[in-house]
């Protein structure tokens, strides 16, 4: 951009990837995530609004380049001294709080926080560079119970912002297993970590393709490589027979009850410890939950569960969507994924150097948000408020009494405040708000003591498909005493189902 | 700040100025927030998120200064094209959003806007560079119903959070009445509005000085000066006495009635067109309002309102609270200002070149949080979850299934799920998260099928100041059937009024 020189017209825009919020994109956000916060509450979790501006270096993940400490984040240098930065996540922020507050939090810690956080991404088609989140972790315990509970709780708030059981999954599984398995395959040597990294980082990639390539293409990768319709080759890991029918037989072991999947796991790891201790890990939860009734309807142990499995230590958990949609080019596809989490144990080591225990999730909200639409379980269409028209500027007074009776009687209302001379202008603003009722005072009905009340819903329902003799029958306008302007309105509201505040 | 090498630990520190909230501290506001967001709602609001950032040339406030953009607000450069910064209102991203999407919005255009907005100021006690605002305008209608529906609407809303009437004042009053009388004073020229403009900035500093300097030490300074006790000089206006006469019986103007003090306001601006239209805006505002019921107990017409004028184009608005408080020294003092606005019709002419009116208020919504603390109109002290200790660790799917069935019945509840060796440290966990109830059940329990329920609220008052008799005739911890756990926890709670979810 050339600088601005003297004042110059402005651009009325938001910034690239950024994007405004209207009306009830706003409020049924905020009912979801209100809704969100008594599960989160009722499970004794509680609300922590940290600061959106952080050091970069308390972020963290940013500090190897410290020359170009904005990669990735939104950041600035504040007088030559730090460096600041938006948030990117709520994870990062807690790490910082819960080392600055330790000494006056409990512990453990369980909290929740939602809010924006801010991504310096490219933006693209739908991706925007800031966006909700809705994170609760609990902090300081090592205990399974926490992580059972992370579970049970994630089940309870999808059911509670209206997604049916039978229309989402939660799906666990444990790094752990997934390391144990390794190394029965003999590719990871728990002496020596960083061997045979490469072929992890393929073998991993390669579990993530199952859905797209199936079980020969997976096979294929494991071993030599793979070539595709197009002819591009895919390098393979290089594993032998052997060693690849252990990781195929891995992604394979999902049985159908927890029980079965679990002792399945146990035959695939014998022999790794780590790879035991998470298969002891993933039982326990999963007694843990059948406790409280958690059952395989809702919650379920899938050894295929990979993604992002690279940031955590233990167990880690997803929840899917399982209903179809359709895409913009009319393809059936699953909802698929609109949260994660999982257990992250160094999390506040970085600041303290001591090892805090800790797992949680996110929520995606725009992404439940949408899922919710989608199944039209929030409010397609929001009324407006009763428009009181003015037919008689002088008169405002007049108008202003009425839109005050309405109001105390907790009807949402208001008086047209626009140019009043084209009423035909009022009426397509009342459209426009979609309104349900108008109000119609002229001088000659204030003398009468009356004033007409006019059904903007029948109204339109009327002029789109009634037969004469309809609109005869059930007259979109009515006549009423001035005294009854509060009873005829709240009974005209009831009839199309629109409550009072 | 030298620039960290090779990961040195880092601070767990906010960044200077800014702050975390926790628990209740995020409930009680977001609970505020959502009763005055039903308020402007039942007024026909609608709800606006614009984006957090915004281009700086968007912003506008700051564009003089293109070479320090930040000078006021957190901003950054985007790979050198477009500078960005953090929205230091809501009301500048208002405009922009206006003329960005006027096309699409119903005029007028009434929304309200709640979120944190940022200010790179220098921090101090109590002065924090990220905090909330609450804003509600009307865009696009320059009728003086609009400023008096704001009035009206803030009056119901500091009501609607918990401030009584009586408790709270709302002042309004007209830049234009003022210019009028500056222009009968002779210090305003409407042909050569820069003229004097020396002189009527002290004449706005000294009319803002009179609760502390009283009328002659206000005279001093429409007139030569004043010598402070410390010897200070401080330079007058150098009015003549019947030029500063006329200002002192402006800022004497109020009357018991608003109508009287309008019919005073109309004899000082006599002559004075700006001065006679602020005074007929003045009238017509409160005739609005008799007529919708809101009398001086809740808002009046007070000329000596100046906070802020200099912003604004017409009326302008005030909410004080006027019940006393005392402050850190233990001096009484009125609590004072809470939300504030007025009537400004430049707002969207810098992006569109037309004229757009515009009037609307702010809540601090930090300041009325603290009022509503004062007079304890939120609660005080948020009651925690009830907590299972655990008094078996094998046992934990027992107790997983205690809290389940707690959380079912709606009650607040968690495992206790840090090191369960220490039983006091469990029952001192307890007391940090102010708990009201603690379950035990040990293996000899669970063999009787019976647990022990702990009344950890009346525990606590027995502790205090029970007498022995007391103490026998209130056991504190009841033996109870396991069956009945969730009763008996419910009526523990209801008996110290404690709701569910």
């Amino acid at each position: 951009m050339a600088k601005p020189r003297k004042h110059p017209r402005p651009k009325a825009q938001t910034p690239k990837g950024f994007r405004d919020y209207f009306g009830a994109e706003v409020t049924q956000r905020t009912e979801m995530l209100h809704q969100i916060a008594g599960v989160y509450h009722r499970y004794g979790f509680d609300a922590l609004e940290s600061s959106a501006v952080e050091t970069v270096e308390a972020l963290g993940k940013f500090l190897p380049d410290v020359d170009r400490p904005n990669e990735g984040v939104f950041a600035w240098q504040e007088n030559d001294a730090d460096w600041l930065a938006l948030r990117y996540d709520l994870t990062a922020p807690l790490a910082r709080v819960y080392a600055q507050h330790r000494n006056d939090l409990p512990t453990p810690y369980r909290r929740y926080a939602m809010g924006p956080v801010w991504r310096n991404e490219k933006p693209g088609p739908g991706r925007f560079r800031q966006f909700y989140q809705c994170d609760a972790d609990t902090v300081g315990t090592a205990s399974m119970a926490a992580d059972a509970e992370i579970c049970a709780m994630l089940s309870d708030t999808l059911e509670a912002v209206g997604i049916a059981r039978g229309d989402y999954v939660i799906r666990i599984n444990n790094r752990k297993v997934l390391n144990g398995v390794m190394e029965v395959a003999g590719i990871l040597d728990p002496a020596d970590p960083e061997k045979f990294a490469h072929e992890r980082g393929i073998v991993l990639r390669a579990i993530d393709k199952l859905d797209r390539l199936g079980p020969d293409g997976v096979r294929a990768l494991l071993g030599q490589g793979r070539t595709d319709e197009s002819g591009d080759i895919t390098q393979g890991a290089g594993l032998a027979g052997t060693q690849a029918e252990t990781i195929m037989g891995f992604m394979d072991a999902r049985r159908e009850t927890g029980q079965a999947t679990v002792e399945r796991l146990s035959e695939l790891v014998q022999g790794s410890s780590v790879g035991e201790q998470g298969v002891a890990e993933l039982e326990q939860i999963a007694d843990l939950l059948a406790a409280q009734g958690y059952g395989p309807d809702r919650i379920i142990i899938d050894p295929s569960v990979v993604r992002g499995l690279g940031y955590y230590t233990g167990p880690v958990y997803e929840a899917e969507l399982t209903f179809d949609i359709f895409d913009d080019k009319g393809r059936k596809r699953q909802f698929g994924s609109v949260a994660g989490g999982g257990r992250y144990d160094d999390l506040v080591k970085r600041f303290t150097g001591q090892e805090v225990p800790a797992t949680g999730i996110s929520i995606g909200v725009d992404r439940l948000l949408a899922a919710l639409r989608e199944k039209g379980r929030v409010k397609a269409v929001e009324h407006g408020p009763v428009v009181i028209t003015v037919m008689d500027r002088d008169r405002m007074a007049d108008y202003q009494q009425m839109v005050a009776e309405l109001r105390n009687a907790g009807i949402r209302a208001e008086v047209y405040l626009g140019n009043p001379k084209n009423f035909g202008n009022q009426l397509k603003y009342a459209d426009r708000r979609n309104s349900p009722v108008a109000i119609i005072e002229g001088g000659e009905e204030k003398q009468r003591g009356v004033v007409q009340v006019k059904d903007l819903i029948l109204g339109a329902q009327i002029a789109e498909n009634a037969t004469l003799q309809e609109w005869k029958d059930r007259p979109s306008q009515v006549e009423i005493n001035r005294g009854d302007l509060v009873a005829t309105v709240r009974e005209m509201l009831a009839n199309h189902g629109i409550g009072q505040d």
